[in-house]
């Protein structure tokens, strides 16, 4: 059976969420952040060089890396999901943005003000107003995105959804960010929350954990 | 014909290669960042709200992000090719691993350690010095990947490797990175500065630019 080991409070929160949406059997391992320092713990350290989250294990075959994961078991098990929109579907290149988007510049831009917020620099800073500005940037084109359309790639949710939620959410304990100036970004998790499979996801990986959808 | 907006020392590099190695006809835009600010200009700005490079226009469709863009042009173009194994070939994994490595790990370490270095933060900052060891772990894994592997997904080039050299080549020019720790990183680069498609990307991309491949 598919193993899928999750770090709570991260973003393989992503790949439990897909493994509902899809419908799979796997078995789910738990691991938590060292309290201090909220770094993964020695198992993750131990079964991949990197100590990422997620890793998944597929008949032997271990992959880490949370898009690819999405991308294999879409690729080996999601048949013609509509999760994944065909080069011939309308919403194909939407779908490859707003993927890609997610951690090639959302999860980018976020990760780097959280690392700025550790240095403690003056609000005018120019290398802060800068990395704030490109966070800015990146939220506004999404709050556009989402005020014409439901979901990111079109009228139904697919795996760039999945992909993009964590950095709006969960990762909002490490790096706090008010959501007020993008309210339809806010409207579209109210969208999430009242999905099955996001609940069932987050209630199995981080039982009991608010979730800051708003 | 697909147009590609390619802006000079700049991550759409990756999509002249990838073009290349197609052999799909296509008309190259050239743009050049501003020589003082090295942002992109104005034209740029003016075709996508991020200002953003690469940017392909396909009948009548606009569509930015380098991960996506190889994946439509593969998707829409690349038929059954070499450059991304499909999911019933043992390179599947290893493919997908690395292809989302460049963005999501890889490339993100460059930009934060970039972006610090304009603080000039003293050497044994901690935050400086976290940034760095993550940057020399992703290097070592991929290095210790290559010594064992010709190409990121095994034996053959593949699009992993297309959004992989840029981090490693052209982006040196803004943050000076030494490989000399990583040798079958060095080798590889060798090994891709002889390939012909390479070689044809590099030269209409940014004619007389020096390659930093060593």
């Amino acid at each position: 059976m598919l193993v899928l080991h999750h770090l709570g409070k991260s973003q393989s929160e992503r790949i439990v969420w897909l493994l509902e949406e899809l419908g799979l059997p796997y078995e789910l391992v738990h691991h938590t952040r060292d309290a201090t320092t909220m770094l993964s713990p020695p198992a993750l350290q131990a079964l991949h060089p990197l100590g990422a989250a997620p890793v998944i294990v597929d008949d032997g075959l271990m992959l880490a890396e949370s898009g690819a994961i999405v991308q294999y078991l879409l690729g080996r098990y999601g048949g013609d999901s509509r999760l994944a929109p065909a080069p011939d579907h309308p919403d194909f290149a939407p779908y490859l943005y707003w993927f890609h988007f997610a951690n090639g510049n959302l999860q980018a831009h976020m990760g780097r003000n959280m690392m700025l917020k550790r240095l403690d620099l003056p609000a005018d800073d120019p290398v802060l107003v800068s990395a704030r500005g490109r966070l800015d940037r990146a939220l506004r084109l999404m709050d556009d995105r989402l005020a014409a359309s439901p979901f990111l790639a079109g009228q139904a949710l697919t795996a760039a959804d999945i992909m993009t939620v964590f950095t709006l959410t969960t990762m909002r304990y490490f790096y706090p960010l008010d959501l007020a100036p993008y309210p339809a970004i806010r409207a579209y998790l109210q969208r999430i929350g009242g999905l099955d499979g996001y609940r069932r996801a987050m209630a199995k990986g981080d039982p009991g954990m608010p979730l800051l959808l708003d």
